[in-house]
């Protein structure tokens, strides 16, 4: 197998065509064993191999929008090893990492900044009168994102050469919403609109017309367009045919807090008829399939458009309706400042639910949910819950319907359904978590406490009474942000508190009991208590 | 003069016109006493007299993007008597408030999110089996914000009438950037590629068409944009001539940071032809005429699209560039995701100025850039410097060259010029402040405790050290932050600090000793202070 690009400029067409057969095989294995995307990677393989059989890369420069789709670009630029372990701590990355390669231009992890970051490339080859090209692989779901569209409205001002290949499966993660990239008239329109020339649509299977056509993009001297049209899961009949199904594919069991948030949501909703939700593509990722199914009318899919869903939640708010927003906490970020104009600082009562935060398996640092306390607790207005299991979980959403305002409920993507607390009469110190999977590691942490003698109580930060607080005699928070948000602002007014957290992240693409074991030192966590209870005494 | 919507539906187009020069005359005596948004506003003036004069506001929804253009409908809906204090604590607010009347649908003080907001509206419109009209009003720049282009791909899949008016004066705030609004033909190709319907152009300052225009577009039931040319500072010879200029008038005369930043950056580009300027549509507002003039090459402004600024940016350091980002605190809150994402995560080489930071006067709650602490501290590889004054602020950029990674500096709008720091050999308390503003609030705190025998410096967190931390009996920080982030990062590993925040905040549209004043009780910190001492003796 042929895996470097310097080979691959010389196979023939029928050679080529073997060398999809068998990078699709690899994604195949590569995906059942370690998890991760599987049908976008599949749509793109001969994509990608005509892209580096035609540019001169890592000279040219390939950009990637959404990261996901880079498996096959992995494979084909000298990393066929590292792939066998995909998404794990001896493997690379799910995404473009230029830590790994210098074929992986920019860390893309969220969508919509590929032209962006290609207009600053554009520039700087022209301040430094370089000649390299650069080439952008944008998904349709990118596409929709409005920072693409400032960066095209951007883009007619800047002299050069740039290549933008829309990648056109007709789905996001669910299916592609927006009108733009409905139909080629459409897109057509929209691209007279911003001045970018249309070089047609191929078929993104075919690898001779792909060839002959990149071969024609790459001696255009302005700004193209080209439109390849792929099938999500290509070759694969499983990934092919469910492909919202196999966008992601997971090797674990274990219940997600969103199975029971969309069932949670869909009593409720039947109770209330204000209640609507929105999501940003993932309907189904954020367990909102049976609301779809029960309230077609009353479930908003905008596509990847966070900030939109953010404002036009306050819209309905504004309209007397209770909506819940289901985004990722990663992703939620993009939103950052509509949460806080449109939500928070109106005080309009927007119910957010974040799901993964905290710590994120196998997607690396792009997708960490660590940020979300920080950026939460500062907006005024909004209430912050983070709830650990599934009855604080429910708890939570019955509270927030109860709060006439702005609330934001954080919760981990995995539900491990074992209670981690700890109960102790009389503890030397409590244990105090954010999280589910925080009160893991505070219950192995008890147990230490436990054999030399320490009595500890393990319980989750959502029933923290100020009652336990001021009883306490040391209070010790771990806490899976980045800043340690939570525990600063207790510690700041009492001095018996112990925070843990993240602050100079160094997560791996691993499981998540690696991540937290690389970010949480157990050993210094427990001497650093034991020297505490002593100074108490 | 008629200013309320029930008397102009009986009003003569001889009268109307008439009434449109007393709104004028209002609006310019009214700017010249309080400051405010200038030439904008003169440019609607027809337009919403026309908009109030054909929908029946306030149960038709009229929701304004950018909100400054409110000044008109707000003397139109009867607060004629608030608009004489426009700006401060005793009048009316320069953006819609809410709580000020049900006329002003939402508060809108950034850009781009008006249509968003009324796809939110439209679909609770429906779910209530309602019927009002809904009339966003978007201008031309705002256009350009991605998350018109987000709310304008969903639009079409909701049912119902909406009516978009862009009011284009083919400027933002310096010149209009981005191809879409550049001309007829470009708009209509964009509407084509969203589904929606282009009513035509008309003049907005001849009162008969546009009655005409909107009572036809009242009675069109689907989604339609309507495109009114209007000119910027019209009625008014300096604002029209100058519209930049006179886009916002301020009072005071007390000289800005940003013509610091603007010369010294000025400077160092002479010296390094490797950095850039990046602004979003502000070139003037945050200093870099100058800059423009000696480097039009360097600078780039890419239209009010801060996430494709940041992102933009970071394109522009992996090219080997140095740029310097330029936007306002407030602002910059749009491109929260991009700068975590594609600079700190990434450690790419962006120097980001940011300017108004802290309180800011006029503007009220929606413009305060008491945020960037707590947004920026907690990104990975991310610099923070808070400069007070001239000296430190140069020494900050100078710095940011120095360090191979992402920097933000952080000043206030006014710069001063006066030393307010206080110096002391032996003081009981060290005051630390985190802006120029904070360090005058930290002298007068500093003389009281004075008179009551407590010795006091005050000083700049930008030359905080371990050493004085480490040496100082009690530490107290004045941080013009919302949730103290800064403060609560040495509180918690020190148990000698006392901090003081806005926490929860209490702006008022006014002067900014009126806004310190509000938000932090100084009585309450003397006392403190001096319990503090009492409890450390």
């Amino acid at each position: 197998m042929n895996t470097n690009v310097a080979e691959i400029k010389n196979l023939s067409l029928e050679q080529l065509n073997v060398l999809a057969d068998e990078i699709r095989n690899e994604i195949v294995e590569s995906v059942n064993k370690n998890g991760g995307h599987l049908a976008s990677n599949l749509g793109v393989v001969e994509l990608m191999i005509a892209v580096h059989r035609v540019f001169d890369t890592p000279n040219d420069k390939v950009i990637f929008d959404v990261g996901h789709q880079c498996y096959a670009h992995k494979i084909l630029t000298g990393r066929i090893e590292g792939f066998k372990n995909l998404r794990h701590s001896n493997g690379v990355s799910g995404f473009p990492k230029s830590q790994e390669s210098n074929f992986d231009t920019f860390n893309t992890g969220h969508a919509s900044t590929a032209v962006s970051l290609s207009c600053g490339l554009m520039r700087a080859r022209r301040l430094n009168g370089e000649d390299f090209k650069i080439v952008s692989i944008v998904g349709d779901g990118a596409f929709c994102g409005g920072e693409t569209y400032e960066a095209l409205n951007d883009l007619a001002s800047i002299d050069g050469q740039c290549l933008i290949i829309l990648n056109d499966n007709s789905m996001t993660i669910s299916k592609t919403e927006g009108e733009v990239v409905k139909s080629e008239d459409n897109l057509v329109s929209f691209l007279t609109s911003v001045g970018i020339r249309y070089l047609g649509s191929v078929d993104g299977h075919n690898l001779y017309d792909l060839l002959k056509m990149l071969e024609y993009a790459k001696t255009c001297e302005g700004h193209y367009l080209l439109r390849v049209v792929t099938k999500k899961g290509m070759g694969d009949n499983d990934a092919m045919n469910d492909s919202e199904r196999y966008h992601s594919v997971a090797l674990s069991d274990v219940k997600t807090f969103g199975n029971i948030v969309g069932e949670k949501l869909n009593t409720m909703a039947f109770a209330d008829k204000k209640i609507v939700a929105v999501t940003a593509a993932m309907t189904d990722a954020v367990g909102l399939s049976s609301f779809k199914k029960s309230f077609p009318d009353r479930l908003f899919d905008v596509g990847i458009a966070e900030e939109h869903a953010v404002s036009m939640a306050a819209g309905l708010a504004k309209g007397g309706l209770i909506p819940f927003v289901t985004i990722y906490s990663s992703f939620l970020q993009r939103a950052y400042d509509q949460i806080l104009q449109d939500v928070s600082l109106q005080n309009l009562p927007v119910k957010f639910l974040i799901d993964r935060s905290g710590f994120v398996d196998g997607d690396g640092d792009t997708h960490q949910g660590i940020y979300d306390i920080d950026y939460l607790l500062p907006m005024p207005n909004l209430t912050l819950l983070s709830p650990t299991d599934e009855v604080e979980l429910r708890k939570a959403m019955d509270l927030a319907m109860k709060i006439n305002g702005p609330v934001a409920i954080r919760y981990t993507k995995y539900n491990f359904a074992q209670d981690y607390t700890v109960n102790c009469e009389q503890p030397h110190v409590d244990i105090v978590c954010t999280s589910n999977v925080m009160l893991k590691l505070g219950k192995s942490i008890s147990k230490m406490l436990g054999e030399i003698g320490i009595l500890s109580s393990v319980r989750s930060a959502f029933n923290l009474s100020r009652n336990i607080v001021s009883k306490a005699k040391l209070i010790v928070i771990l806490e899976d942000s980045n800043f340690g948000g939570y525990y600063k602002s207790i510690a700041s007014i009492n001095d018996k508190v112990l925070g843990y957290y993240v602050n100079k992240p160094d997560y791996i693409q691993a499981d998540l009991e690696e991540i937290v074991k690389t970010n949480f030192n157990v050993n210094k966590i427990v001497d650093d208590i034991r020297t505490k209870i002593y100074e108490i005494r």
